[in-house]
């Protein structure tokens, strides 16, 4: 998938705290970040992805979060997964019964 | 079926936060649209759908969306899905159960 990363000014914008977790969503961390970019920069940081390639998605339903616009639309503490190239979003009940509604 | 896209003007007006998916729900992007003529811009260049012709309907009931009025009036985050001549909306139900509700 290609990353369309823009508005570097957006770099100046009010930090916003996300919520991180895993494909498996045995990890769920909080970080702060002034846009997109900078979210993917701290995801690879606190995750200690090295170079592998990764993408985030919204955890409660798949969307595919690509354009700092629409992260920009995103409301605070937005859980965001992790997804690496094969990994597949999961609903929370075919996983375990960890988040049971 | 014909799109009638109106009212350019339009684009001026706030950005609607919009997911828009696939016939088979594999895909699911987050797509910031100033009007209806916009996310059908985006949609082609996200999904990369070259020259073939599409229309947009609502992800839960298959409602064509094709004016710029109708699309005004839809929720943040309404989700479209994006269909190709031939193919048919489908409930989600009858294909996995990958968005069980």
């Amino acid at each position: 998938t290609q990353q369309q990363l823009s508005e570097p000014s957006a770099e100046a914008s009010r930090a916003q705290p996300c919520k991180v977790t895993t494909a498996d969503r045995s990890v769920r961390k909080g970080i702060m970040a002034h846009s997109l970019e900078d979210l993917h920069v701290k995801v690879r940081d606190t995750l200690m992805l090295a170079d592998k390639p990764f993408f985030l998605v919204l955890e409660e339903d798949g969307t595919t979060v690509e354009t700092e616009e629409y992260f920009q639309s995103l409301a605070d503490d937005t859980v965001f997964m992790v997804l690496h190239k094969g990994q597949k979003w999961q609903p929370p009940s075919e996983q375990s019964t960890r988040y049971q509604l």
